[in-house]
């Protein structure tokens, strides 16, 4: 199986943690070596790995230090640090519910050993969950995406191609930060899938051109009710969908506590994310710029979701009707 | 009365035709300087101007020529040939309408007169649309805009602003030319009206956030049914903007031979301009772009057309309907 260096972007090797640095993507695939948790603290708030890297290098920051501090006794007070150095890189992520299964799993021991099962579990459902999508794909098929879902798509498209279902991408560049175009359409076309790159603004023109038969998106927070935050301009995608009657499906985490989309709280970047690029200055001096992070997609708008249900062993998904509660 | 440098971009002084520099806007207001056809037509070539830009730079190297050549006898082989080199600039462009009708009247007599006859009715006639879209804005609206309307946007929030009526903007960046970005939110804010910049992906977030009252867009071709083509990324604006309820008017030219818009032929630009941003590649080598430089609105869609009626002087606009034609 050959997976996208965004599927599992950091490893452990010896003393060293591996951290793929996107922000260098698709010019350079290159990673940072992080020895110590305050490295790896300083890797997630610098943002130099994002959505399921963080969760992964969360866990992976733990397993570091108690690989360095093998048989040492009562390293408890050492993973609260690390966890509470964790905690305050992004205020906004819940980093917190991740290191608190950490410092449960130790007070009950064999932490390390927990950690690398649950981080098992996840490589094994996300591979699963690879496996249902492509199930639902048929030959021929032109899947449009937005923004990245650290590496599952191409797994996708390898279980289509085992499958003997020639299919094709259409990506969104994903402004202002350029996921769709940095990361999702490099690693795509590193695994041998016909790419093509579009601005945000043609899913209409070219979903009425006939040539998009399905969007996949992740989603970064599923509501107990079905909807979906994932990265701003998928709602839009999805009501454009809608209107041409191309099934929608979002590849959601774990449902978070939030009742609907309108609990979710939605982060506000600076606007300087929109107004530069690459330290070239992109608007006029003296106008702002408004730039939410995300967006909520209701429900309705979702043909399937499709969950990663690491916490009930027995199912990798999940679906979501109008009369059906998850 | 000001107006926005955009609203008349080109100028002719003495026996030179000062043509405003759009590429270097927003970082710097600059005209450049022709003093020959040639050079007039290398500027549209180039697309130094664009729009009503060069519509306006046809009337005006006309004029130029006719300058240069006063009191001789026998200018019509001259005009034919500026006729000619104007025609082979862009070829997808329909700017031989424009150039037969200057023959025409050179054949007639009195061409000069009638040139600065006919640009006088359409800047009248730009100001009546300005005014008229002014009076269906209310105090405190806000206006959603995508690409640019060459100066009338400005120039309808003057009009607002002398009613007594506070409003503001929001402007898509319109990738991947950001004429939004550059152009609109550059003009907007000199005329010190409130702009926010947002992406191109952001429509839908920020009209479910109620911050939306209208959307005003201009554009390239109105066909006979009502249906417009406008810059890509305009139909889902529409769509999104139905959805929510939203009124969108479009700003139109005199219509086109075109029966719909299924009829306008859609010009497909290099995927460079896509992958490329002012010489930063933004796109992974290998992968291929999709740049449709336009799309269709429906007529569906379109709350209300405002029409640049400059061939029926009695009214400035017109108004589609289902049941009822232009």
């Amino acid at each position: 199986m050959k997976f996208s260096p965004l599927f599992w972007p950091i490893k452990l090797r010896g003393n060293t943690l591996y951290i793929l640095d996107e922000t260098l993507l698709p010019q350079r695939l290159s990673y940072i070596k992080a020895r110590t948790y305050q490295e790896a603290a300083r890797a997630i708030k610098e943002m130099k790995t994002r959505a399921f890297g963080q969760v992964l290098l969360v866990f992976s920051t733990f397993l570091l230090v108690l690989k360095q501090t093998k048989g040492k006794n009562s390293v408890l007070p050492l993973l609260q640090k690390v966890a509470a150095a964790l905690n305050s890189t992004r205020p906004t992520l819940p980093f917190k519910f991740l290191t608190d299964m950490v410092l449960a799993w130790a007070r009950e021991g064999d932490v390390e050993k927990k950690i690398n099962g649950f981080l098992e579990l996840l490589k094994a459902r996300r591979i699963q969950r690879a496996v249902q999508v492509s199930k639902y794909i048929q030959d021929k098929e032109a899947i449009l995406t937005h923004c990245n879902i650290s590496g599952e798509l191409p797994l996708i498209g390898e279980f289509c191609r085992r499958q003997g279902k020639r299919i094709e991408f259409f990506v969104t560049e994903t402004r202002p930060y350029m996921q769709g175009s940095r990361l999702t359409a490099w690693e795509l076309k590193r695994a041998g899938f016909p790419v093509t790159l579009m601005t945000d603004g043609m899913v209409a023109s070219i979903m009425a051109q006939n040539k998009i038969t399905k969007v996949i998106v992740g989603a970064d927070q599923l509501a107990q009710n079905g909807d979906v935050a994932n990265k701003i301009g998928t709602y839009q995608i999805a009501l454009v969908a809608k209107h041409f009657k191309i099934p929608f499906y979002a590849l959601c985490p774990p449902q978070s506590k939030a009742k609907a989309g309108k609990d979710i709280k939605i982060e506000i970047r600076p606007d300087k994310e929109l107004l530069e690029y690459e330290g070239i200055r992109l608007a006029p001096y003296g106008v702002r710029g408004f730039y939410p992070a995300f967006d909520i997609t209701p429900k309705e708008l979702i043909a399937k979701h499709f969950i990663l249900n690491i916490f009930q062993p027995n199912t990798s998904s999940g679906r979501v009707g109008r009369t059906k509660g998850i």
